[in-house]
Order: structure tokens, then C-alpha cells, then sequence
């Protein structure tokens, strides 16, 4: 009973001193993993909800819907962003979190931009129209434990 | 590229109207993961930790530490649990949210009963004495996309 780990995951090597990741691997972890999870305030309570990311240009960016909750994230809102790998049968893993500052992007031609770095949502019903890039502004990786 | 699925998972259909998980098989879910993050506030922003949690008797338990910031979400605060599966291959995966209320179990009884539910913790390094239970309020599930 366990989950296999990704070859690019295993690659990268999360050892470390005292459970602490240093930001050079936390940023290889964060490029190499699609999904994360944000945690933000919608109407007074905290959500936290999954979404297909990339790494890109010291930000993470990832689409969203107008009306979503997830759009409530994007009003320059601080924000917490995780992502993270286990294995079940080794009782490891790691985990890398982002505290940042959450807003949509508006500019056309960073929105142009975006739309070319490769980004293909998982979403097969529905376009995504909206872009947000979260600007961090602390990341920490530890072994998980 | 891929993250294979734990074979325990698979065998949970979440296949689904309009990406809907129904609230039974959201709770199969639960039971079958051993790690989900724990979104909550601390010092006016939010934070989204991994723990290794069981779900029991209808609610979700965890240990940890006195200090630690995790402790803050046990103040009988309203959090968010999220638990999700995905293959980078497929496109495709799951996720269950759980919005409820964190407190700290004081109960002599009911700690003794938690110690004795199989929740071994992964750290290696350092016990753990602070039970936390998430009572839920909503429970919901969907389909990544």
C-alpha cells in the first residue's frame, strides 16, 4: 500500500540537515510538481483547494474562473500555497510552502505571455480564462514528519 | 512522468456527475489517505500544513506539538482540510475539502482512546502529545480538473 514516487521527484534530493529544505531545492521541487494547493480567506473562513500550477519566473501562476472562489484569492490578498510528496510505505516525504501576495494578472501582454508558457489545464469542460501569479514572499521546504 | 495511484485508491470509483464526489466516497477517501494539509489562520495569515491524520469516528485527528504553529489551529478554529490524489500522466485525480471547527483534545478518555487508534506518527525524532480533532461542518469532493 503506497504510492510510487515520480522519477523526477526522486531525483532531487531532500536530505537535509535538521528537516529543513534549503530554497534552491524547494524551487526544483516547485518546478517539477503540476499540482499545489492554495490556502487563502473567502467570506471570513479559510479554503484550501488544489490547483494545476507552474513555477515561473520566481512566481507561481495558475488559471482560475471569474465567480470561482478561487478568484477571491486574486484581489492582492496574502495567500499560502503548498505542495508536497509522500510515500506511504517509506513513511516519507517532503513538503514546500509558499507564503506570498496573490493577485490576477491584468496586463495584456504579461496575460499574452503566460498563455505561452505551457500551461494546458486539466480542465477538459471549461476555459480558464483568468491568470493569477502569486509573488512569494517567504518558501520553506521540510522533510515531512 | 507520472505519479502511480496507490492501489487502495484505485479502487475507489470517483467517477461522478458535473465533478462531483458524493459525500460516502468522500469519506472512503479520507479513510484510505494518510497525509492531507490543514489550512488554518495563524497571526492574521493563513497557513496550509501536511500532517499525517486518520479520519475517526467521523472526524478528522492529528497529533502535535506545543509551539509549534500547527498548535494555534487547535484554538477551536474554523479550518479547512484538504486530501487529493492526482496522476501527472492521465490529467487526472480527486479531491476531498473538509470545512469544520479544530480543537484540542483535554479529555483524559478521549485521549487515551486516540492513543490507542494505530496513528503512528512519522516524525522519528520527537513525540507528539497534542491530539487535534477537526469536527467537520461541510464535507465535499471533486474531480481535478
Amino acid at each position: 500500500m503506497t504510492r510510487s514516487n515520480d522519477p523526477e521527484h526522486v531525483a532531487i534530493d531532500v536530505t537535509s540537515k535538521m528537516g529543513i529544505v534549503d530554497e534552491a531545492t524547494c524551487v526544483r521541487l516547485l518546478e517539477s510538481t503540476p499540482i499545489g494547493r492554495i490556502g487563502f480567506s473567502a467570506d471570513g473562513e479559510v479554503l484550501v483547494l488544489p490547483v494545476n500550477f507552474k513555477w515561473h519566473e520566481d512566481s507561481i501562476v495558475f488559471r482560475t474562473l471569474e465567480g470561482q472562489k478561487l478568484a477571491a484569492a486574486a484581489e492582492n490578498q496574502h495567500v499560502c500555497f503548498e505542495v508536497d510528496q509522500w510515500d506511504a510505505a517509506t513513511r516519507t516525504g517532503w513538503s514546500v510552502v509558499v507564503q506570498g501576495v496573490a493577485r490576477e494578472v491584468t496586463n495584456w501582454a504579461e496575460d499574452a505571455h503566460l498563455d505561452q508558457i505551457g500551461l494546458v489545464p486539466w480542465a477538459k469542460a471549461e476555459w480558464r480564462p483568468i491568470w493569477v501569479r502569486i509573488e512569494p514572499t517567504t518558501i520553506s521546504g521540510r522533510v515531512l514528519r
